[in-house]
């Protein structure tokens, strides 16, 4: 399907669903970035369960979202149980004006929900020459060191840096071993997921999405990555207001009210420090690139450039839609 | 050795090599800390290193350090090759002061060393309630992904947070699978390391500690540890003004320039946005605490928690002092 018709669906729907104009085209433009990156898990596969959040009550769609702001770099937002990508949009314009205005922006958020690529809102951050440092919770995944339950979710740690090109920087890694949407995505396509990455509810390894997703999914690196994703726990969930601890919702599966997950934006300016930051940045990445490389390999590539060089690619091609989703785009929208 | 007894030895010695009393006292703390913590690849293995590097002049004991204030908020230090620890100590307190003053800081630090824990810099800042980020580069250890030689150094992304109780949240985590202190100890020692954490300098496998340091440490969870380095080298590096991009030269093996080490500090109150922070930890660390467990473990531990029991265990004890370490203080001392 061409993008803006498929664009134009979405907005239907979400309209339909009761968004606003600007809160669905907001909506859907995420969504279709998450398409047209290759990030499936976090595309159209969820706009069912979106509108089956807002008709559950569980999102709303007409948030009254307050901004608090407690100085000239600091705010903290109340989402009012926004869909998520509204909070976030909040939230990265905030934090982009903060650091535009001195320097450097921090913002807080509560009462959101699931908001897709965490990279997609650091673009627009170093779009506007900031870094940014970007971080939110997630429905439990991933089990703390030590634990046979799981707790943590998959809690992505997103850095965004400007390189002087039209490709950023933008490192967004999940600190599980497989992204929970791409395990959702295979159950749902009947795949089988790779060794390692996921036990079953009873701890015992396994390759069957459908069990990993009952199951434990296993943390990058043992402790540290444990500790990382605990430390992801406090930056959007302890200190925003969000849920924490494990009480975030699986939006799929529970409908037992919202969400209210936290995020933190961090922006600052990229030359704060060396006036030269373009040059820098410049020659740091031509020369990792001009090392020597692992056989098969043509190109060492920083965070974020494949990534956009499958957007950048599939942009002028018709997005492929399969079948499940093109029957939720034809039960949502009639 | 008694740590009192030790800590004036190592003070004399940094006193004989022209550091003044306040950055000979600030620099003993920082070695004997990392004793009492159990990081042994932190202490006193590397006093001789850095009294070399003082008479070779690649260190600078009588730093003039610079302190550019940017805003209320914002520093950054020019270090003047002064020891890494006393650019870290300026660094840190400058951080706690700016976020004191406004409620966040971030001070970025160029012309510095080799500081030993990142940990120990964060304990300060979460003493006086504030959350904190601190990164910093290092010599070339771990290899960017696809690539067949290192260039990113164990670049330790480092987090601080109040718990509200006497065992701060300290997650003080390096990229690579190993850290190259316990590598350095290892090779001293004549003992090998783990299999899977590092190659030789031919790119195979080895768990012969000296092989290792002349080849490749492994980054943790492939291109997703390699991104994180990636990042902490803009953080720490490209921003600062520090060296990047694999320039900083190794302590022990060359004696050519100064290292030029970058820093970044970012501090702000845990309370900014909820101030009920210290229940909201206490609720997220007892949550956590009391999932069931693994069998044979005891209790979840959060980072830091470890570091600091085998601290309390080790204040009251003598240090061990291994010979080769007795020799270099005799050496030094003399």
């Amino acid at each position: 399907m061409k993008t803006i018709i498929l664009k134009k669906q979405v907005i239907k729907i979400f309209l339909k669903f009761g968004l606003s104009k600007e809160h669905a085209s907001i909506s859907a433009n995420a969504l279709i970035n998450a398409e047209l990156v290759g990030a499936y898990g976090h595309g159209l596969s969820r706009l069912k369960m979106y509108c089956d959040r807002i008709s559950k009550k569980v999102i709303n769609p007409k948030p009254k979202i307050k901004v608090k702001k407690i100085s000239q770099s600091l705010s903290h937002v109340d989402a009012n149980n926004s869909i998520g990508f509204v909070a976030a949009d909040v939230g990265i314009k905030t934090a982009i004006n903060h650091a535009q205005k001195t320097g450097i922006g921090m913002v807080a958020i509560k009462g959101s929900g699931h908001y897709g690529l965490s990279g997609y809102y650091a673009e627009q951050a170093v779009k506007k020459n900031l870094i940014t440092m970007i971080y939110t919770n997630a429905p439990p995944a991933v089990a703390p060191h030590g634990a046979l339950k799981s707790l943590f979710g998959t809690n992505p740690i997103c850095f965004g840096a400007p390189t002087g090109t039209k490709i950023p920087f933008i490192l967004d890694t999940s600190i599980s071993m497989i992204n929970r949407g791409k395990i959702r995505v295979a159950a749902r396509n009947n795949q089988k997921i790779p060794e390692g990455v996921a036990l079953d509810k009873f701890g015992k390894p396994t390759n069957d999405a459908k069990k990993a997703l009952a199951g434990v999914q296993l943390p990058i690196a043992g402790f540290r990555g444990s500790g990382l994703a605990w430390m992801v726990d406090i930056l959007s969930g302890v200190i925003t207001g969000g849920n924490h601890a494990g009480r975030v919702k699986d939006p799929f599966d529970d409908f037992s009210g919202p969400q209210n997950i936290g995020h933190l934006f961090i922006t600052f300016k990229s030359n704060l420090f060396q006036k030269n930051y373009k040059q820098r940045i410049h020659d740091n990445i031509r020369t990792i690139k001009k090392l020597p490389k692992i056989k098969g390999i043509k190109e060492i590539m920083y965070p974020g450039q494949n990534k956009f060089l499958r957007y950048k690619k599939n942009l002028n091609k018709e997005i492929y839609i399969p079948s499940i989703i093109k029957k939720d785009l034809k039960d949502l929208i009639s």
